[in-house]
């Protein structure tokens, strides 16, 4: 699991920085990527990673400012060209259907695959399948703008099969029903409970990716014990009116609900050309004695998200 | 007056060439530049350019497949984000007023200048004023797309100061009369015909930039004595079976119409991503035995489209 940057700054491209876009990389645990947000030449982007569009299974739209939605008629389209044939569903504020259906109907453009659309309409969980949950709550901006938060359950333990060795019990179906957690009667009449012989479950992660916002309670609920909060900053760590004018956040802002949410790492995003450079940087800089796990990315940009050591899952 | 493309590929953008844009600029003869086509990304592409986006005062679009239209949207936002207050006029087939004020409204896009469409139901004269005409003409290819010819008006010629001095005719409102051509009789009685101080009209220039198409008369009609024509060259010269199945042209087929037209230098573009390296130069070489003055343009490419020279003017 990792975080790939294809865009990172606001409103409009410039040379350093593209519009929002964000991947979660899933490949080991689902041959999957996920999208959030697609601003103009998204696509453009991952011409320079190893992301290949016809792995793109799902795609979480913030808001629909044109910066977060430009790109994804291109994009949905190169999907196609290149035989992407696995559906592909798109999840953000009631609208984000019409804007792209009507783009590809115009431009006269059939999908080789099946698109779905999920408008979000109430808060809270949007996805479940085996592994993974995802929530939207809503956030403060100038339009209906939604924050994710990806859980990914937690993995069951492995059976411990050098411990069943050492008491010389054979392999065989016996092993399956153990590891499935029976309890379970051998032909010599030992009996043994399975949870005995099972590791400590491995904790999922927890991802929350957050639009364009202002300030939000909603964004410490959805950043909870995350172990990577992605978030907008647009403005410097003194710039709190200016953010409020325009329904954004500063550096410090961010900090603040990393630290009120435990999260592990911050990392933000949505970066104003005005901070070019070293003073990008100094965004985090502000903020470390606050959180220090905090860094400002740049396009292309990828952070591992590493399982919980066996410490951490202990609860230190 | 320059040509400057901004995206030279076919179909989907690639690290060598992004999807179709050429920018006329016309600085020197009316303090603007007028856009072909506008795929995703041109508005990236302009900030490698000394092009200010609010000098674009029109855009003509060929069609509405994606990658002609898909960077509109983003284009006109950063446009607006920029302080452009000029009104911008987009010329096209009917369904691209539909497609970009999607955008804009879903969007909740407010541009700071008003945007007006002209959508082209009828062949011929699209736009006329004091200095230049536009003509647009049907294609053939799999969707309504159209060809553009812009002709600027011939530059009268200049009053032959030097010569009126010779006469010792003093300067004063019978200069300005024999500018405008009039016939002046001056108060010694000498009589003056204004056609007799005035040189050599200059000839307008002329510009053919088309679309995607197959081989058609109506291409020959749009570069008729062109100065340059722009022609798509999705495939090699010996793909004619392949350029007809999906509605393109060879490059031997731009050359044939170039040779055709009298045009004086063929620009060949939107080159399919199968040709790269030297592979794209051979469009050219391949076709100039039957039309020396062809290239295979690349993105960011500038060519100066200078005035007819006396000799050429004086009709060779
Ligand atoms: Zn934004
Ligand atoms: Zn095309």
């Amino acid at each position: 699991m990792q975080l790939e940057f294809l865009g990172t700054g606001a409103g409009s491209p410039s040379k350093q920085r593209n519009v929002s876009s964000v991947a979660l990389r899933l490949l080991e645990e689902r041959n999957a990527i996920w999208l959030f947000d697609v601003g103009e030449a998204t696509q453009h982007q991952i011409l320079y990673t190893t992301i290949r569009p016809r792995k793109i299974e799902k795609i979480f739209i913030t808001h629909l400012h044109g910066d977060h939605i430009f790109g994804l008629p291109g994009l949905l389209s190169s999907r196609s060209f290149q035989g992407g044939d696995e559906p592909l569903t798109i999840y953000g504020p009631v609208g984000i259907k019409r804007f792209v259906q009507t783009a590809l109907q115009v431009s006269e453009s059939r999908l080789s695959y099946p698109l779905h659309f999920v408008e979000i309409e109430h808060e809270g969980e949007i996805f479940k399948d085996d592994s993974f949950t995802v929530y939207a709550k809503r956030l403060d901006h100038k339009i209906t703008c939604f924050g994710y938060r990806v859980v990914e359950h937690d993995h069951p333990g492995e059976l411990q099969v050098d411990k069943l060795r050492e008491m010389h019990i054979p392999s065989g179906p016996v092993y399956g029903q153990l590891k499935a957690g029976k309890t379970v009667k051998l032909d010599d009449g030992r009996v043994l409970n399975g949870q005995d012989f099972i590791g400590p479950a491995q904790p999922g992660r927890i991802v929350a990716i957050l639009g364009d916002t202002r300030q939000t309670k909603n964004a410490v609920w959805l950043a909870r014990n995350a172990d990577v909060l992605v978030h907008e900053s647009t403005f410097g760590k003194d710039e709190a009116k200016l953010a409020h004018n325009y329904y954004h956040s500063t550096s410090k802002q961010a900090a603040e609900i990393a630290k009120e949410a435990g999260a592990k790492r911050l990392l933000l995003n949505h970066i104003s050309a005005r901070y070019a450079g070293k003073a990008a940087y100094q965004l985090a800089y502000q903020v470390r004695k606050l959180f220090p796990n905090t860094r400002v990315v740049n396009d292309l940009d990828v952070f591992d998200i590493p399982f919980k050591k066996q410490g951490e899952r202990d609860g230190k």
